[in-house]
């Protein structure tokens, strides 16, 4: 007997309504949320795969028998890391159109609302001040990637009509049509050196965690502007605040934090200079998120290859 | 003898500024700036070319032999009625394709921010308030435009590849492909019944002053944003205070006013709903509009047609 197990930290009506909607599309499944686990009869060694959304480390140990591990969330470095979960189990991340467009969508308006100066405008009005400077064209602007993958692909896609100067900096060599790539360090401190803005759409890994931090901002030219819509850790929050105090960044749009909600308490909400946004770049739609896990989950059941799935040494 | 005198109600420094750039665009002609006019020997008589940016009405009357007048400004609504220019000598305003690329991205942006709700989470991060709703894609928003003029069309062509459903309307009936376009009193009603974004980028005349007010904001659908770049007495300012007030309105872009600067105790300036920009859409820039009012003037010289000539009728 074969069954699917359904493990989040999310509340019991989130869980609720993801099982419904995953069963919905897995009609020939038995599909069991971690939190009713109990009364079905379902033995844990009879689940031989689970579904997942950050579960609590413990969750997973009565799970011996998993042959595979599907995300909903696109980020799985709460997962790769994990004792619970053996590393020759495969372990797919999602990876959903629909939330590729829409943080490609929110990038695009971050960009060309600091294009625009809109946060400048923004606090001249709070002053009551008319004043204007000469304003630069798309094609005058240089905008920078850190992380080349599914999402910001889709946010180059979106980006490459409105004319701007695009680069783009990854781990490993890539090519993109339009794009300027670097990788490896020096691929990265030249990069950097021309970039106005700077949008952070890393993996978070050991190696990219605090990434963004003062020696980092230091190589961007004075005044620059950094968009963070990928994971909190990879910002130093200490070390950013001091750039923006000194002036040697202009603007920080942050939609993502170590701690979320962000403390009411942490200077981040009242900084002037930073545009705070409630994690939500790509938001994910349940309704097209269960359709894809459940179409992983039947390719893996098939014999199938299954999609995305991550590379543990890499942690992505 | 000919010669030409530029008229503007600029500063003595930016008018010697357009002057030189005209001058060096044109060396071959002899340009006389207004404010200068007397100690250059050139008789008021003998100027047949007047190059302006909103003249005084009164200077003009002593060029009683134009036979050409260029304006430096896109929007030609304080020239059309001037009883000191003949209706009879052609009148040209400026289409400079920059600027127009400054309007797209200035109308793209403004598009996108209110499309992602930017002046919601600043209200939030101004409260400290963690709170997000579902988010919707590009193709689920309708934008809707008045005015299908050059600088719609820069600014559709930038809106197309996000995906928007787009839609417009103009006193006569347009095609522009991937656009539902409207026209008339019927078309404009049924427009705006869909419009959730709707983009004013009228030309002044008689017929659209003060349009944005309370009958056509009561046709828009309850919570839809409206922006406009076009000039500020298409706004009735009152009523849209009112509309947003009253809900009917969510958000306001506001970059051009009835009065310039916008005076600091107007109550656009405090409006929590309300984003003021101080008439930065699309700035001239002087450098690549003295160029295409000397390529007119050259024109016309060598008995061409010249470019954009305003339709006296019509008003634009």
């Amino acid at each position: 007997m074969a069954g699917i197990v359904l493990l989040t930290s999310l509340d019991a009506a989130a869980e609720e309504r993801w099982c419904g909607l995953l069963q919905d599309a897995l009609p020939e499944e038995t599909i069991v949320a971690g939190a009713r686990f109990a009364p079905t009869g379902v033995a844990a060694g009879d689940v031989d795969v689970a579904i997942v959304a950050n579960p609590q480390p413990v969750a997973l140990a009565p799970f011996t028998n998993l042959r595979f591990v599907q995300s909903l969330w696109a980020g799985v470095e709460k997962l790769v890391g994990l004792p619970t979960l053996r590393r020759d189990v495969p372990l797919a991340r999602l990876v959903d159109p629909a939330m590729s467009r829409a943080m490609a969508e929110a990038v695009t308006a971050h960009v060309l609302a600091l294009h625009r100066d809109h946060a400048r405008f923004a606090r001249g009005q709070r002053d009551r001040v008319w004043s204007k400077d000469p304003q630069k064209l798309a094609h005058q602007r240089t905008v920078g990637f850190l992380g080349l993958g599914e999402l910001a692909g889709a946010s180059i896609e979106l980006l490459t009509p409105l004319g701007f100067d695009l680069r783009g900096w990854s781990r490993s060599p890539k090519t993109i049509a339009g794009v300027a790539t670097f990788h490896g360090d020096d691929g990265l401190a030249t990069m950097l050196g021309e970039v106005e803005i700077l949008v952070n759409l890393l993996p978070l890994t050991p190696t990219t965690e605090r990434m963004l931090g003062r020696p980092l901002f230091q190589r961007l030219p004075r005044g620059a502007m950094v968009v963070n819509v990928a994971r909190g850790a990879h910002v130093v929050d200490a070390e950013l605040l001091a750039a923006l105090d000194e002036g040697q960044l202009a603007e920080a749009v942050l939609d993502v934090f170590e701690v979320e909600p962000l403390p009411t308490d942490h200077p981040f909400w009242a900084h002037p200079r930073v545009q705070l946004f409630p994690h939500v770049a790509a938001q994910t739609d349940p309704v097209t998120a269960s359709r894809i896990a459940a179409a992983n989950v039947r390719a893996f059941r098939a014999g199938r290859p299954v999609a995305n799935v991550v590379d543990r040494s890499r942690g992505y």
